[in-house]
């Protein structure tokens, strides 16, 4: 059972609408990187128990995210702003080489500050 | 009961994970505009009980977003996002009056289109 990245990202999104324990246990097996045995023993279950939970909970995520597909639009928005941080870059650039402001690239450069918080959050 | 426009963002996001029933009756009030005589008619149903489900289902889109709070996640980058429109907007106009370079000002231009098509999604 490989742990994909994009489980942890549906946890993320949706885990609070998983029961605590569902959650407590894909949070410890994604975010923790705890082993099926590790989350198995001080719940007293086995490693069998622990990953039909975890299959289990995953589907939930899935069926969220074929539901409602707040992941994709989110993403739709990412990849729309790593293009616009391209641009933008290409811009930066361009001003540094040929246009030599100091008003301009500061401007700009706080314009970059911000793209990058921004995918930060994203 | 006034027809708030929080509403029809919450039901946009999570109308999906309510019974269709719900989802209908309050797609019909928010977003045609129907009033609760025109929705119960057809339905065979009271204003009251329609007023009841509507109210109902508000609530379980509130919980929903105190739970996920994934409008409130967009709604950030939204609002980073017009802060950044507003700042390209002055360095936009900074480079028409002071720079006059038409291969920057086009470069530019591609970007604000772009920051536009972004913010129509969000």
């Amino acid at each position: 059972m490989g742990k994909d990245f994009e489980t942890a990202v549906l946890l993320d999104f949706y885990g609070d609408l998983l029961t605590d324990k569902q959650a407590q246990t894909l949070d410890l097996y994604y975010n923790e990187d705890l082993s099926l045995a590790e989350i198995a023993e001080p719940l007293g279950i086995s490693r069998q128990g622990v990953r039909d939970s975890i299959k289990r909970g995953e589907k939930q995520l899935h069926d969220l995210e074929e539901t409602l597909g707040l992941v994709k639009r989110f993403r739709d928005v990412k990849s729309d702003m790593v293009e616009i941080g391209e641009m933008f870059d290409e811009i930066r650039n361009y001003i540094q080489t040929f246009i030599h402001s100091d008003k301009l690239s500061a401007a700009v450069d706080k314009i970059a500050e911000k793209l990058d918080a921004i995918n930060d959050k994203l």
